[in-house]
């Protein structure tokens, strides 16, 4: 039985093959595959962001990537931008809660 | 309804809390929380690496910082190389697979 981080990591390799799948390079997203699994996967996570802009600054850092195409691995430190982002905002909270708790 | 992406994003999440949670910093992991933390949740997962080394390599990474104490960005790039990782191992396994059916 895999544990919930190893299906966690599983879930994330094969979303990105599910799009990266789709036209031309197999193993790489087009723009157009990108543009598919952002608006497909992350629409109520980006929905609580507090940056609005987010998504489009971190599409305009791939863009650098003169193929326009993105790898796994860029795909992953995007993913892992959003998650610390997403921690921030959870620690935040917690941390916050935790002072209400204090000063009662 | 979360998507699969969000979900994988929320656990990635809550299970570093849960584990720095433990004891000390609430929002970092000591030594003995980040080894609980890849003893209890990434077992399966690293009997797959063909490097067994690998979670060794990591640890000795981490300990760089001088509080050993691991916070939420450094465990998002641990959780990311082992993700890479596993990928590379993946995708191999889909080349193979492809030139298999390309010879018959």
């Amino acid at each position: 039985m895999p544990t919930q981080l190893e299906t966690a990591m599983d879930t994330l390799i094969k979303i990105f093959h599910h799009y990266s799948g789709k036209e031309g390079d197999k193993y790489k997203l087009n723009k157009g595959e990108l543009k598919q699994l952002l608006q497909s996967e992350l629409t109520d996570f980006l929905a609580c962001q507090k940056d609005p802009q987010l998504v489009d600054k971190i599409m305009k850092d791939l863009d650098t990537n003169k193929d326009n195409e993105v790898d796994f691995n860029e795909y992953v430190v995007l993913v892992a931008a959003l998650t610390v982002a997403c921690n921030d905002f959870f620690e935040e909270q917690l941390r916050k809660r935790g002072k209400l708790k204090d000063s009662k």
